[in-house]
């Protein structure tokens, strides 16, 4: 992010101002993790720790902690924003773990998965600890609103998930379809994070809301990038292998847009491949080129960057207009984040 | 059930009087478990319903149901009773969901898994919805410690089920460390079912720890005669497989007394099969006759009943200590319900 942030001829959105303004309560949501992990089962700390400890971005703890600062929590607030932080990345890990399951996956965030390393029985198990973690987290809260918050998003994230299944290997799936899965599997656990830090800081109804909403159009742009660049990344970059989502037959934006705008023979290839996984050497360059050839890599970063841009401006509106310098810094922080979630390059 | 207790050459004890003392609250269970099976994606009705349906005996929330009528719910605990009951069917419904994807089972409860019938992915989204909604239904009845409850007995479970991993094809598996497996992944989650029931009903600390004491109590007879039945009954009788904990190189209670008591040509054979899983014709035979010589079906079932008879005798005199009628019966009917889970014939 540095580096690409100092570059003097494009000026890349970066989220190290909102890092910087949460890096003190980050370091006490990964010593929190740390601490939480342990049991007296050691394949748990060890497993949970392979994956939490490989990092990401820490997104959606992020924005717990920026929405408890929203809110203008004090001490008190921000410490229970910090638990809450935590059970937001356990939710997140557990999802992760049981993503690889399903997905068969190998790699992610440019290691080896878990469930390559331990097999799926112990991805599925921890992920189901750190779930039930989660929710001893929330309970020491003792907030059952934001507990009720979350475990509501948890049951929403599951339905996108399923969802995904049923339109997996239909080429032809509507573009609302893939809206809807990605706000159930992704954008639901940013705006339950958002909000949940904003209404335990103690925020009023209007905090909340505008939280919510700026974590769901962020989560959105955030997962339309990773299906677009999919077609687009090599794996050293995106920390994954490229090429998935063909693989496994996901309807993705690039997809369907490529359907729409195809002609009958097209369509045919998405029928062979996407639809009936009958896969041949030189397929995914095909894919690729017919992406190419109807911009729909570019249309879904446009469709990405629309949705970061409005997350970006409600925001920085909402905590501008109350005029006190403190939360103009965090408004302009999770203003310039929601354009980094869709800025190409990280 | 009642075919048995009617049986004049056998008293076998039976769960019939604490069905017919929750029947009215059960049956409001089993309406609220289909409702809140609803869902916008149809997969997760239809396949939580397939296996919420073909039933069981519903043990677990029939504990939180017997609970709170231990603690003399009023009309509003009783409301929030039924509620918790069946978040404790939830989670247990999510726990054999995934116990399913991890053993490769084919039949429960006499019908198809779901994974069978569904595949892995479907029956690990589907478990996690159901955890998912489970902690809903908890934050509807407000009660944030009985939430914490059940969230460390989640945690529990996966922890037991994860050492079971551990010592699984390990046959010189100490018993201790088997105790430790069921009381996690079986029965913590009845104490906790009981131990809530009797907390939402708003009884004393006595009731809450009586009431937790009798369910793991319970749960380990009730888990100790399951993995006694998996070398003794047929499938018929058990909805399940025979032998499966055998071909699963499962270390129960059993094949641990069998190991114990077995010369070194015994145990050979079971590090070649339970061990190695290096399996020949004759084997499961073999296995079981190893276990009637040394009598570790017998002692298995005597554990199972000592475990039991602890229970009941506990909770009857807690009950009856307080001279009324009604905590009588319930106290009657949990005592007879607990050495059921010990007897042989169902």
């Amino acid at each position: 992010m540095k580096a690409s942030a100092s570059r003097e001829d494009t000026k890349q959105p970066s989220l190290s101002a909102l890092v910087d303004l949460c890096a003190d309560q980050m370091s006490a949501v990964n010593s929190t993790i740390i601490d939480r992990l342990q049991s007296d089962v050691p394949l748990i700390p060890e497993l949970g720790g392979h994956l939490i400890a490989a990092g990401g971005k820490r997104m959606r703890p992020l924005l717990t902690l920026a929405g408890a600062q929203v809110a203008g929590a004090d001490s008190h607030g921000t410490a229970k924003a910090i638990k809450l932080a935590t059970a937001v990345e356990f939710i997140h890990s557990a999802t992760l773990l049981h993503d690889d399951v399903i997905d068969q996956s190998s790699l992610r965030r440019g290691r080896d998965t878990a469930n390559a390393l331990w097999g799926n029985e112990a991805s599925v198990l921890v992920g189901d600890f750190l779930f039930a973690r989660s929710f001893e987290l929330m309970v020491e809260t003792g907030n059952i609103n934001v507990l009720g918050r979350l475990a509501a998003a948890a049951a929403r994230i599951t339905e996108g998930e399923i969802q995904q299944m049923a339109i997996t290997g239909i080429p032809e799936t509507p573009l609302a379809s893939y809206l809807e899965v990605i706000s159930g599997k992704t954008a639901i656990l940013f705006a339950a994070a958002a909000a949940a830090g904003a209404e335990i800081g103690g925020g009023n109804a209007a905090d909340i809301a505008v939280m919510h909403d700026y974590g769901m159009k962020l989560g959105l742009a955030f997962q339309i990038m990773d299906d677009a660049l999919d077609y687009a990344a090599d794996a050293g970059d995106m920390g994954k292998n490229v090429g998935d989502d063909f693989a496994h037959q996901k309807i993705t934006m690039p997809t369907i847009i490529a359907w729409q705008k195809g002609d009958e023979q097209e369509r045919a290839f998405w029928r062979r491949t996407l639809g009936n996984a009958d896969f041949a050497d030189g397929d995914l360059a095909k894919a690729q080129d017919l992406l190419t050839k109807h911009k729909a890599i570019e249309a879904s970063l446009d469709a990405a960057r629309a949705n970061a841009v409005e997350a970006s401006d409600a925001i920085i509106t909402h905590c501008c207009a109350r005029g006190d310098q403190a939360s103009n810094i965090i408004g302009q922080a999770l203003g310039e984040a929601a354009l980094f979630a869709a800025a190409r390059n990280h």
